[in-house]
């Protein structure tokens, strides 16, 4: 996969933000250990996700790229396949539950996708979303569970990799699982001796049970302020991170907010709770991580300011 | 005052961060405007304060130095006082109203300052702070009308200047007018055919009456959110503001709040009431800045996260 992600990094190369990385020597003094937060709250619309949906619809032929994309998604997904369809001149059409936020929804008008509600089930956006495909004949991309989606994600931790090769682990959150198979092989085939660690709330832990247990697990709760992280691994994405990733760390809620304020506080940077959750999980094993050179991805900065946790 | 301007930067270049300048696509597009955000929030301590502090020291004799220096203030030149002092292994002694918050109170220990309580009256701050002059031989350092304090804060323009050439003008936050002083000195000697602009709150609008009667006015009210800007100019920086400064433009509380909130959701980074009132200056009068390259003086971002106003 060594050249398909060179590949792909040059395929979206200039429709996205080279995004900075960002130290604090306050944050190094209270872990102990020297970090990196790549910051794809910097990216374009706010989070990691523009990567993958721009190569996802570079991999379509003109023919089908003019017949457009659907998804279903109410979250950065939504926004990341509007603009990056907008961007090359497609049609995007969003399957979101009716239930869904209104600032959501006008957000994916704003990057020029089309909204079709649906019931808030999961079989409801499934089902829409296959009958968009079938009537006006859009690909179909998922958020996550799409190799092209995978390798688009995996460019961040290449990004990362150029500016500081020598560090020890890099840290990404755990959704559906497209942002850390990505990293991971991004870690394996750019890193040098160099581990990949996933975040995840103990609120939605399918990935770290997934894990255990050698099979795709469910989210038995979802009750989670990292709401980017309710989403499940598939068929896609699990052998990599089977295959990649060498540890998931849970973290409980208090701690994805008190690692958010903390960022908030010291960097002065503006980040999503699910952005929080690999800082998170380093500060709660800070003992694995003393005088490490430690990568952490920041995914994300798309927040309701109107409805914050502090 | 070139020269000076020149000596400063080389003095306190070694112990301050080189401030990044950040632009958003978005915020030009809203405004009609080329925006040039120079981000103090980013300095050490979290505001542009710690360059006027390390230079008012910098320029003691050692023998001064020795002696420490002493300050009222209860808002971030006490931090930036104590972290210059820090640094340059002096003592500071912060004199606050016994009324101070705590996390105000922690921030200055947090950084070597040694508080000294008084009552919550102008009178009385003056008078701790001349007795510990007295009592300890300490040199009484003013947040703002001094113009080694007023040179130091001219070096974040100079940086910016440094960036970006051609600017059409730079707009600062003027509460006791050190930093607006600084910037106007900065844009006079590296600017090219470039204004200074000048934010201030109706609700402390002292400056603004100032340059329209032609001496120093005093504030009627202090009944802002942007608490940085609730001091007054000196006889100091009054005839700097008075000879440089082309225009002042006052804001309401509303648009302060929402221009904070504005740079928080659209460039993701942690700006203080104070550090957002250029630009609500800039989008209160937009027609004005129409087409023009406009630099932003962002001065701090520190803020308590508990107490927001959105």
């Amino acid at each position: 996969m060594k050249q398909e992600l060179i590949d792909c990094r040059n395929r979206i190369d200039k429709y996205i933000h080279k995004t900075p990385v960002l130290t604090s020597h306050l944050l190094n003094k209270l872990t102990g250990s020297e970090l990196y937060f790549k910051c794809e709250n910097f990216q374009r619309m706010g989070a990691f996700k523009i990567r993958g949906a721009l190569n996802a619809l570079l991999n379509l032929s003109d023919e089908e790229r003019n017949r457009g994309v659907v998804t279903h998604s109410s979250g950065n997904f939504a926004q990341a396949l509007s603009l990056a369809a907008q961007t090359l001149g497609a049609k995007a059409y969003i399957v979101m539950p009716s239930t869904a936020p209104e600032v959501k929804k006008k957000a994916v008008n704003g990057y020029g996708g089309e909204i079709i509600l649906c019931e808030p089930t999961l079989k409801s956006r499934i089902e829409t979303a296959e009958k968009i495909k079938e009537e006006r004949g859009a690909v179909l991309v998922h958020s996550s569970n799409d190799i092209n989606v995978v390798l688009g994600q995996g460019t961040a931790a290449m990004e990362l990799f150029e500016e500081q090769p020598g560090l020890n682990c890099v840290i990404a959150p755990v959704g559906g699982g497209g942002l850390i198979a990505g990293t991971s092989l991004a870690v394996n085939y750019f890193g040098n001796n160099c581990k990949t660690i996933g975040g995840e709330p103990f609120e939605a832990d399918d990935a770290y049970r997934s894990l255990q247990s050698g099979k795709i697990e469910h989210n038995k709760t979802t009750n989670t302020i990292a709401d980017g992280l309710k989403t499940e691994l598939g068929d896609i994405t699990f052998p990599i991170i089977q295959k990649y990733v060498d540890l998931i760390i849970r973290v409980e809620e208090k701690e994805i907010i008190a690692a958010m304020k903390l960022i908030w506080e010291r960097m002065k940077i503006v980040v999503e709770p699910s952005g929080a959750v690999p800082f998170a999980a380093l500060i709660r094993e800070k003992e694995k991580f003393k005088n490490q050179k430690v990568g952490i991805i920041l995914s994300g900065g798309n927040i309701d300011l109107g409805n914050l946790p502090f």
